[in-house]
């Protein structure tokens, strides 16, 4: 039914399409559009005709991609996207530059005087490219940063080492061509009862020296507050799990304990936030059912964050609880410099565009030699938690 | 003669000592006392005697280490400290120990209403300890940590292997048991016009399976300034060429090449300051040789630094000045979580006192997506140095 829905999505005249878009941008519900429901969280692929031919004809008019829709040009040219629809590369390509605009445009309805994303397209000499958006300094939103990127390239040996280490099939010492394309976001809140959200869902494939591909998916969406609000975690975790049951009953659970395992901050014996989910090597049982699950996951972000920002973008606040969440950026920091693979990997890349990797981190953040939360406060109460990771649904 | 030196310097009286100390603090002179040449930097090692015996009898009496000038008691009980003087350790920790309570007490001289020093004194289960030393939100110093560690422990293979790597001849795969000492600080003054100061200087023992031991010295002193004062460069360069050019004239070429080397956020194509000196593996001509020259250096800090400050923590600023500040506080972040061998080595080593670790890291820090400072301004004329280390001596 995922499959079918997807494809059908790609099947909607221009005009209905836009409708679809108006629609679904408050709501977020699910619709249903020419008798198939479409999009269970409001978006729908960005592919549209030049003519407005039935749905049937679709096959034999000359299709244009409605890029207007997108926060810049797709990396990939937009007629080869076009050309081989089937290809994962480009389904990957599509899914992404959608849920990087559909975040953005929501997050950006939630600033009170109008600020907007910044964009920049980029291009690697090495191969592919990006595009990279940022809204700073805003009265919501402290740092909001939302990747795409799309690269080719060669993995170096010890990257492939690390691949080892985690059970892929891959020559040692090889050095290998990969691609990789993925979104990824991290939003820094400036009220301190708003928490932060980082996602990334991202494909990969490599090619063996004897010329067979591996591919997988990867991903997960998490939270970190810096007061807790238990209705929040359990409305996020639910969210969350909702758009994994729907797939497979088993990866909430499974992928609920690596993320409490992944996000953690080794040295300080805590996580990083509250958790959501993780995952990495997803290849089975096939590649549409993959795509359908990191497309479902991608698509629950909105629904699980916009209500609690929303909820608390307005409370009060004041230095302590500023100063609280400084410290706890700090945190955030440390976990992403010296533990996130994504930020190595990223950052020992030859060519990394540094600064789309390391937009993840905040624009303020704040280190005390040995400080200590006084028992029975917020603080305290937070701290518990992220030493002790809970079951929230 | 630094031998001897050195040696001298542990027969004085009590009252001579303090005489020497006092007059010392200020100056930073060198002084003769009973006819010797003491130290060159105002220093001498704190053993003294309980009762007034002349110093050629010293070796015939009770003797007492006189730990009150100290910054806390030292980690090696301080009898077993004297026992056994020539023991390289015992002399290392000597060392660490003034050099600590010397720059500690400096730095607190400085500031203008009365900031002193918290003294946190930790022991390690798996064993050894330190002294962490924190000066928070003062007037001049924003931030100032001065650390020594005395550990012992079985140093994990990954470690082993990074040792092997720089041509260590240790046994791979193997747990070899280690032992390290060593002083380092970090000071982040709070005038965007003073820089920031590090210093490392260490002391590492190595048992390898066949019971032989290894040993080496490591170290070094960088500046990190957010304004370059190039009158300021010269002198912070020609202070630590004086300290090396008095053991090997080969030693400050190699040392600042060296130090502009490691110090550099390789993502960002610069260097994290201005550099200074740095080495590690120092095991030549003997221990002894070795030992005078890392005294030196350490002792070269406070000549290095001191006037810089002085000359700079008054002088006016503003918003814009304090952001730029903020920024490259960030760089140092990132240079000490992602690259700095120190910090991986102490978060990974088992039992870490993480909160020693991290003192290094800024009180504040701030990124902020793509900042370019404008051509022809007093941030980019530093940006252009960090680029492109320069020759200041």
């Amino acid at each position: 039914m995922n499959a079918l829905r997807q494809r059908l999505s790609t099947l909607v005249s221009l005009s209905t399409f836009q409708l679809l878009r108006r629609t679904s941008r408050r709501s977020h519900q699910r619709l249903f559009v020419g008798g198939f429901m479409l999009a269970s969280s409001g978006f729908a692929t960005l592919i549209t005709y030049a003519n407005a031919a039935a749905p049937d004809d679709a096959s034999k008019v000359k299709r244009k991609l409605n890029v207007n829709r997108f926060m810049a040009e797709p990396i990939t040219d937009a007629n080869v996207l076009l050309e081989d629809p089937d290809n994962m590369r480009h389904r990957v390509e599509l899914l992404i530059m959608e849920i990087q605009a559909e975040f953005c445009r929501s997050l950006e309805t939630e600033e009170m005087n109008g600020q907007k994303f910044i964009v920049d397209r980029w291009q690697r000499k090495e191969g592919g490219g990006g595009i990279t958006c940022v809204l700073q300094d805003g009265d919501v939103f402290e740092k909001a940063g939302v990747n795409i990127s799309v690269v080719t390239g060669w993995l170096p040996p010890q990257a492939v080492q690390q691949m080892r280490a985690r059970g892929k099939n891959l020559t040692e010492g090889s050095k290998l061509p990969f691609f990789a394309s993925g979104v990824s976001a991290v939003i820094h809140p400036r009220n301190p009862n708003v928490p932060t959200i980082h996602f990334n869902y991202r494909y990969f494939e490599v090619e063996t020296p004897d010329g067979q591909k591996q591919w997988w998916f990867g991903g997960g969406t998490d939270l970190t507050p810096y007061y807790l609000d238990e209705k929040d975690a359990v409305h996020f975790h639910k969210t969350l799990k909702n758009a994994c049951d729907e797939h497979d009953a088993t990866y909430y659970p499974k992928f609920k304990k690596w993320c409490d395992e992944y996000f953690r901050i080794k040295h300080r014996h805590e996580c990083r936030g509250i958790g959501g989910i993780f995952f990495d090597d997803i290849d089975g049982p096939n590649q549409d059912a993959c795509f359908n699950f990191i497309s479902s996951c991608a698509r629950a972000v909105i629904p699980s964050y916009l209500p609690i920002v929303q909820k608390h973008k307005n409370d009060d606040y004041g230095n302590n609880e500023r100063q609280w969440q400084l410290l706890r950026r700090g945190r955030y920091v440390e976990f992403n410099l010296i533990y996130d693979r994504g930020t190595k990997f990223g950052l020992y890349t030859p060519g990394a565009r540094y600064e789309s990797i390391l937009m993840s981190l905040p624009l303020h953040a704040r280190w005390e030699y040995m400080h200590e939360p006084k028992e029975k406060t917020r603080e305290s109460e937070l701290l518990k938690v992220l030493k002790n990771p809970k079951d929230w649904v």
